[in-house]
């Protein structure tokens, strides 16, 4: 059967062809760290299980609103309002199956062949397939030496053919939490240029030292450009239960349901319901999270800050740690092969740089207790010696 | 904010412009007996229902594999290979959020633009959008009066575009079900033209005389040629469980997770526990269904054929009734306006054939209980006198 060019062009994962090596490792019985999966070892509270399980027992199991639960929309636009002082409503809300249909929506929505989005490096791996899945083109532009956003890059790679921005803040890999300062200079060119911000919040809630500045809090003028998305997964630790949003316009949110409508109709209701309660036991919720990953980021930038150069993440879980000396030195010839060294010498799991548009980096994910990350500290330290 | 022009070129649904006629005269007091929505009226079976909260419970809400949990996929292999005496595999399977997304990505993954595929009328209104979201399009071909495949129109709508032909057995909705003898006349031209089929049998368990064919028992020719889309929702009542599945060549599979990847990552894994016990206990869930659904098909039919000609159905739960008798006495101009006058005067909503592509024709879903189905009975007479 001869498949459509789309799919046959899209990217095989170099993570999943490390997910596969760890699998092989463990049944032959080695024990692996595994700090490479973006995903908090913390099991969703309960009281978010226990109130998926009443919505269960309580009939929500029919089709339901293509938007989302009006209860849900209703929650989050409360959320969001406060943190961020606007004013959205339950029109400026839709629910998706996690963020990354969340993003395919908005790509599939906003981009029309040939079209341009600027993609600040390093980036999610998932972005330029679903920008490409589009037919869209991803331009890349390198950020600053400590992550932010280099803005006079950004503006000399706009074209006649950008349609939108993509920006990730908090930012999965470098841990970077853009400043008010630099979301304002990104809004002067959004202007200037007549372009659409998409803008990837899903870690807000995990900002370490200061508050999170939400594009959508800049101004009236950027809110109306910014396509939102958020998620569940990340911040409450509900990754299997796939439930995303987004905050934008009230027109385009009506465009995108009338799409997702089409796509997969609505996300399951009595999912919808864990997320009402984790809005609902936010605080309760959140706080021993965001301390414990503080305490994580912490420790384990205190540690691995003395074997690769870092800086110290503001947000989300990540440390991006360079690793160009030991290219330089020789050691490995790029980010994959450093990856593989301390899987296989090491016994810990990390991600290559290069699966973030990034070389000459490798990811980890502070996503694994105290002991582990001291645990695996001392075993990459023996492979570097 | 300037949306693409895929997403601009959706067609507004006719279905929910009468689903917010019904909310509007419901707020206002009256009662509407509901006989338009495509949806069981019966609930999710305890067993499906207490696997899924133990499956929450037992921390089933982490990321998961894209394609499905393994332990679906076998039990779903084992039930189609067992019901349509294949040999299928888990990796002839995939998982997705409701059998809309494995439409949708089906279209995604065989279609490249300008690409055709041949749609018998009647079809479902999603169909036609999905092919078009894909960059296809779709060449509508009559069926012949008793509703089932005119084989002869279909080969004559060949052409060096063809892609695909799609088909639904038991349809949505005219409740009829291809036989043996015909989907070898299908086989024929798929063979002879190379064409993919795209086989949508969500209601294959709805099939009330006699044994359900699917076109993968054909031959292996046939089954190497068809993508065969499938759903937990009708038959197993599970609509907003949000569970659809494709069986399919495992290279088509490991292609299009690779697409899903992208799409949406994987369907919340607890949702898919309920599948499993679904499966697991198909007999004792299954069997009281269908008897109570072909009661009401029989019940609906001897009914409702006294006001309009309509053909017995022999699967899934609707009744596709013929009204140009009464378009052509002048009572109604189309199947739109037959809708809206039974609505109004005899608070009965039913859906109209434009919907599905076929005018002079209304769908009844039989997915009430026989008093109500009665009772709409007396209503709509009243409204025809």
């Amino acid at each position: 059967m001869k498949l459509s060019k789309r799919v046959e062009e899209i990217a095989p994962s170099g993570s999943i062809a490390i997910a596969e090596q760890i699998v092989t490792l463990r049944r032959s019985g080695k024990k692996i760290i595994g700090l490479n999966v973006g995903e908090p070892d913390f099991d969703a509270h309960n009281d978010i299980i226990s109130a998926t399980q009443d919505a269960l027992h309580s009939g929500k199991t029919r089709y339901s609103l293509v938007a989302g639960e009006i209860q849900l929309r209703e929650e989050i636009a409360k959320y969001v309002n406060k943190k961020y002082s606007i004013e959205s409503e339950v029109e400026n809300i839709l629910v998706g199956n996690g963020s990354k249909q969340i993003i395919y929506n908005t790509f599939q929505a906003i981009i029309n062949p040939g079209d341009e989005v600027i993609v600040p490096i390093p980036y999610w791996v998932t972005i330029p397939e679903s920008v490409k899945l589009a037919g869209g083109k991803s331009i890349y532009v390198n950020s600053q030496k400590d992550f932010h956003l280099d803005i006079k890059a950004i503006e000399k790679a706009v074209t006649k053919k950008t349609k939108a921005i993509y920006i990730n803040t908090p930012n999965n890999p470098s841990g970077v939490v853009y400043t008010k300062e630099e979301l304002k200079e990104l809004e002067v060119i959004l202007i200037k240029h007549d372009l659409i911000l998409v803008s990837d919040e899903a870690y807000e809630a995990l900002v370490y030292d200061h508050d999170f500045i939400s594009p959508l809090s800049i101004s009236e003028e950027m809110k109306k450009r910014t396509i939102c998305i958020q998620s569940f997964s990340k911040t409450f630790c509900m990754t299997g239960f796939r439930i995303g949003y987004m905050l934008a316009d009230k027109n385009v949110i009506k465009s995108i349901s009338k799409f997702q409508g089409h796509l997969c109709g609505n996300v399951a209701p009595f999912t919808q319901f864990g997320a009402i309660s984790a809005l609902n036991n936010q605080e309760k919720i959140l706080r021993p999270i965001l301390k414990e990953m503080k305490k994580r980021r912490d420790l384990s930038y205190d540690l691995f800050s003395t074997l690769f150069p870092c800086h110290r993440p503001e947000g989300a879980f990540y440390l991006f740690l360079d690793i160009r000396q030991y290219i330089k030195d020789g050691l490995v010839k790029d980010s994959y092969e450093m990856v593989e060294l301390l899987i296989e010498k090491g016994g810990v799991a990390l991600v290559p740089g290069s699966s973030f548009g990034q070389e000459g980096f490798i990811r980890l994910a502070y996503t694994a207790d105290t002991e582990e990350i001291k645990q695996a500290y001392d075993q990459i330290s023996k492979v570097l010696v």
